[in-house]
């Protein structure tokens, strides 16, 4: 996205960009079929648990005044509006912690001035909301988003470990609350001696680590070895809400003597309780506030248009990182345009507004990725079946398979995307069937192993549509009907739940990657290199790595620290934007230019291939394994080791052994190279290069670990 | 050991086999220096944290007048004797469930008799060992051990898993008591109120949990990416016990409101206290046993006869598998005779007897092969470095290699033992010399990466000495004397251990493994394939293997079922005795003999080399990342995937690249050659050979995964 600052040109590009796909994002949805539901849900459900657990500190924040019931709707009406008429529909709003703490504060405000007080408290926030629409509005017609292309790696991931920092945060707090008695309720009831609430305590323990580790379990659910794959499939999807039914009725078993206040669980009044709806009528209120508060709502307006300026494009931006090769264009100038009308929206209704939160939108197109994958697979393979049916030759086969892959392409302006997709498919077919003799001989299961070598063939790619993000906003809205079930969840699990999303949103992250590197052993530092690993392990001295680590993390402490400064605490985001100038003017100055571009590549650079190499010889193992597991699915979408491989290029068949051509051999090489570089060998803490040993056997490797990768896969769909 | 029931002859061969290797079972024990406190702390808990529990589970039903001070005592006293003049050293000693129960029985049989009553009880209990003791010389003289042959590996992981199942369920049991109130306290003390016992059983769900946890993660920190690897090492061998001194000091963070009863701690009185001596004058008051009861005593002396010949054979056997590869004779007949000795001794001062135990006997022999495999590769990697310091060619390198592992070799009548690993050593060298071109260059470790090489040199040997069963023994009368502390202990925390020792005791039993195939999915039966795995797997079809293991568990279901009925519970030996006849007259009307054999085979067989293949190529990444991962010494000794490899061949050096050598290897050509055979496939659930993308690789194999080994093995020892 180049930086132009000519008015409404940003708007423009993205509406004309969308609107060509505009219809393609429903049919796109409709054509996925029921398969749709489990992104829908596993996101549902991480959109949902936080709103509603921010709702309950809003309501104990503002004397009731905000419950739940307000934080879910703006949620579910932002969502809808969003998902329907918004740009990027892989972006997900939702109410987030720096919209609470700022009308925590706004509150500790208002409540105590005479002419306004807690009545007239959200008819305040309505004019609050019109002043920071008016800004953002300035901001998208100006085009302020193009500048977000600088904030590199360096300050989406130091966000991202902000964000889950917080959700950690929350998370142990809220256990050690349940420890305490909260304020809300009356100090008398029974559940409340020093001895219930021990055992309230430690089954909030038991029931939140519960979740956690089953959670964090079922999300690995493809690589188990037992139970039917049909089973482990529907596990991997639907585990974590699962999990959270499971707990939720864990903690109903212990009955009798103990009282019904424990484990204490979700509090919300229901929608049409009295008062849930008293603040529905704010607009004419709206005029009841002095003028002079009118003019003073700028000032707050000013923080939360910054805060959401920064939000919604980071969150937009994290959601579409190169690594998932979208084929739809971005839309952050108009998107933020249609959050300023949905914040006056919110505003007038007085609930919070919602605005595009991390880690859910990131989550929610490894969620898309995910079901890509496995639609254009079942796809494929069913095609190769028939024609292999039909016993056609390879040349026909490949020929039918690239009418259904091309088929199911999203035909869009980015045309070349797909026509790439297909050109190296032909590519592929050639050498596949040069190194098989001859083309036009009927082929055999025997020689053809479909799922395998479509799997080898399949890109990475998002199912991009607007329908999964507009289901899971209507199930939010419906959570506001559901309240009285929503209220038999405990607290417990929801405190398990944060920390499971916190520690879901970590892999992938490569500043964490690189923390973890600093404890890791030197003795082990080169296993990093055995598994995948960003080119800067291999480019960037460990002594770089370190200091720019550290200098990392020492900002992002600062950041964590300015959360906790009562008023200034909403300011974190100005944090994180200094690190743009930071970035360009300091960091120059202390890294050399190559280390920092490594250390803060846009996407994973992958090296030329080389020679077969040891490292190489066990990972290929591994990866097999891996493969075998059936994680290949989240092993390509959401790479543990931090990096997302760029698969552009469907990968070629395990027949061809031409390293060069798969993905996973590229970065070996540069590895082979060093090893014998004194760097890596330092880093792999033994200095004899054991060249003697490795050099002949190269080709191997090339082709054994995809045919894994086709086993491992297969059992994805394996009945 | 042939079967020969000659008088005394079985006696005479242990006392001449053992008496040979005495004195070496001192030097040996010293010799290792201060890493032997490894595998002594590590059986010391694991033998002394039952025999507490057991001796509480015996004083509330014995009405206090046996204590854990009892059984700690008898374990130790017996444990020191044996240590000292028994035959078997790896065998341990101590009070098991069997007795307790034993002991229950009878006492509950006396307590009601006038004229016997409580106060005579343990004279009576005296005069029950007398008989017990007649009958153990009876067996041990006419030789009776020597059937123990008959105890298949059938017999003996049926017994094992039905302990495993024994300790799960004291586990579960020990847990679900703690939300009651306990017999012995009175109820009306404050944390016997319904909330505070609630608080305290979830506090106990809590620390189990967690102890249980820690505990097997700690087993693998080994394969720990962080850590010097020094503190991983540390961690790998005092781990366990480390947790449990954790988890007590938990135990201790809730304070204030929180009553001291909470958690419930070990109970127990201290050994100075009154009352717990009364039981040690116990020969004068067995004049005082009507003589009809001193008759009676037969009774359930046979019972405890049967019962501890079978417990000490059983545990003395399963020590001593032939995967061990241990150098020094057994002692049956010996023992047995022994334990008679120590059974009068404990009647005389009324505890009651300790026997061979499983888990701990199995595990010491387990935890002393590491420690010699670490001995052994740190003297041979101190020698090479010395070689290539003055460097040597490599025909010299490997003659001091040779020197130091033949000194390190236990001098014994089994010469030909260490002969034959010093001639393999030879050929080994020859080959690599052969594969390097010329023997007499001088070599650096460029060429020769010494712990690489050195790993792959190293068979499977066992630390075989009296020192560590002699220290861990007065390690357990110490806890008599450290009772104080011992009663800092939660309960719930014992619980953990339980369920620790239960998982503990699974792997590497091929019963175990079989019940697991049977759960395994179909489409994933392959993968146990590409794993370490017994012969069985693939020479017995799926049918029959399913209902082999089918009736087998219904047997261990039924032995288990029988230690609920009340008095006939202590007689699931008499079960499992009942399968050497079955085993030898039904079980091979009901499947071919070939088949039984495998099921049933004494030591993995290991198949002859062929070409390589894929499951092969990603067992050996698999294999190396495992090595890498350091847990080559858990994985050489204890086989996760119930194989302990037979390496009393020196694995061929990496360079050397004939498989048929390498042991990793050797199983994999079976599978090769079976995977083109219909039952493998339908094993692997897809038809289609590959065997294209195979042939031509085998050289690699032999020789990646080997300096893979190397690596991680570096790292057990990596500074």
């Amino acid at each position: 996205m180049e930086e132009s600052f000519v008015p409404f040109r940003g708007i423009k590009n993205d509406l004309r960009g969308r609107l060509m796909c505009y219809k393609q994002d429903w049919t796109g949805g409709f054509s996925a079929g029921i398969s749709i539901l489990a992104p829908v849900t596993y996101i549902f459900f991480a959109s949902a648990i936080p709103v509603i657990s921010f709702g309950e500190q809003l309501e104990r924040d503002t004397d009731g005044i905000l419950t739940a019931v307000q934080t879910l709707a703006s949620t579910a009406i932002c969502g809808v509006i969003h998902s329907i008429i918004g740009g990027q529909p892989l972006l997900i709003l939702g109410v987030a912690e720096p919209t609470v703490i700022m009308y925590t504060f706004m509150f500790s405000f208002a409540k105590d001035r005479p002419d306004l007080g807690p009545k007239l408290f959200l008819a305040w926030t309505g004019w609050v909301c019109m002043w920071t629409a008016a800004l953002l509005f300035f901001m998208a017609i100006l085009g302020a988003c193009s500048i977000i292309n600088r904030f590199t790696r360096i300050a989406g991931e130091l966000f991202g470990l902000l964000i889950a920092m917080l959700f950690m945060q929350q998370a142990v707090k809220g256990l050690v609350d349940e420890f305490r008695t909260p304020k809300r309720e009356n100090k008398k009831s029974i559940e409340f001696i020093p001895s219930w609430r021990f055992g309230n305590g430690m089954f909030a323990l038991v029931l939140s680590f519960g979740l956690l580790f089953t959670a964090l379990r079922s999300r690995k659910a493809r690589s188990w070895r037992y139970g039917s794959g049909w089973l482990r499939g529907f596990i991997a999807d639907y585990g974590v809400p699962l999990m959270v039914l499971v707990w939720t009725g864990v903690s109903y078993i212990p009955s009798g003597s103990v009282p019904s206040g424990i484990p204490r669980r979700l509090y919300s009044p229901n929608p049409w309780s009295p008062g849930a709806y008293e603040n529905w009528t704010v607009i004419k209120e709206m005029l009841d506030v002095p003028i002079v508060y009118i003019i003073g709502a700028f000032i707050p307006a000013t923080m939360i248009a910054v805060l959401y300026y920064f939000d919604h494009s980071v969150a937009s931006q994290l959601a579409q990182q190169k690594e998932f090769n979208l084929r739809k264009p971005p839309s952050f100038h108009y998107d933020l345009l249609l959050l300023g009308f949905m914040v006056i929206l919110c505003g007038l209704i007085g609930i919070p507004p919602a605005n595009g939160v991390i880690p859910q939108s990131p989550m929610h197109t490894k969620s898309l990725a995910t079901l890509k994958h496995q639609l254009l697979r079942n796809r494929l393979v069913a095609t190769a079946r028939q024609s292999l049916r039909k016993n056609s030759s390879l040349g026909q086969l490949y020929g039918n398979m690239q009418e259904a892959y091309q088929q199911m392409q999203t035909p869009l302006i980015y045309q070349e995307h797909s026509a790439r997709g297909l050109n190296e498919l032909k590519e592929s077919t050639v050498q596949l069937a040069s190194s098989m003799g001859n083309i036009d001989a009927p082929v055999d299961e025997s020689v053809f192993d479909i799922e395998k070598e479509i799997d080898d063939l399949l890109p990475v790619e998002v199912k991009e549509q607007r329908l999964s993000n507009l289901l899971q906003a209507l199930m939010v809205g419906g959570c506001v009907a559901a309240m009285p079930f929503l209220r038999k969840i405990p607290t417990s699990v929801l405190w398990g739940y944060f920390a499971f999303m916190a520690i879901e949103s970590l892999p992938g992250n490569q500043f964490w990657e690189r923390i973890l590197l600093l404890f890791t052993a030197p003795s082990r530092r080169y296993k990093v290199l055995e598994e995948y690993h960003a080119t800067f392990i291999e480019t960037v001295p460990f002594k770089t790595l370190a200091a720019f680590t550290i200098f990392q993390t020492t900002y992002l402490l600062i950041c964590f620290g300015t959360t906790w400064i009562p008023i200034a605490g909403v300011l974190f985001p100005l944090m994180i934007m200094l690190l743009v100038p930071v970035r360009q003017y300091v960091l120059p100055k202390l890294f050399k230019g190559a280390h920092l571009q490594d250390l803060d590549a846009a996407e994973y650079e992958e090296s030329p291939a080389l020679p077969f190499n040891l490292g190489m010889e066990v990972e290929s193992g591994v990866r097999g394994h891996f493969a075998d597991d059936g994680e290949i699915l989240d092993d390509m979408i959401t790479r543990g080791r931090g990096e997302i491989r760029r698969v552009n290029s469907p990968k070629i068949t395990s027949s061809t052994t031409t390293p060069a051509r798969d993905p996973k051999d590229l970065h070996s090489p540069r590895f082979s190279e060093k090893a014998y570089s004194p760097r890596v060998s330092e880093l792999k803490g033994d200095p004899s290069p054991r060249i003697d040993r490795r050099g002949p056997f190269s080709p191997r490797t090339g082709e054994a670990r995809p045919s894994k990768l086709g086993e491992g896969s297969r059992n994805l769909v394996s009945k």
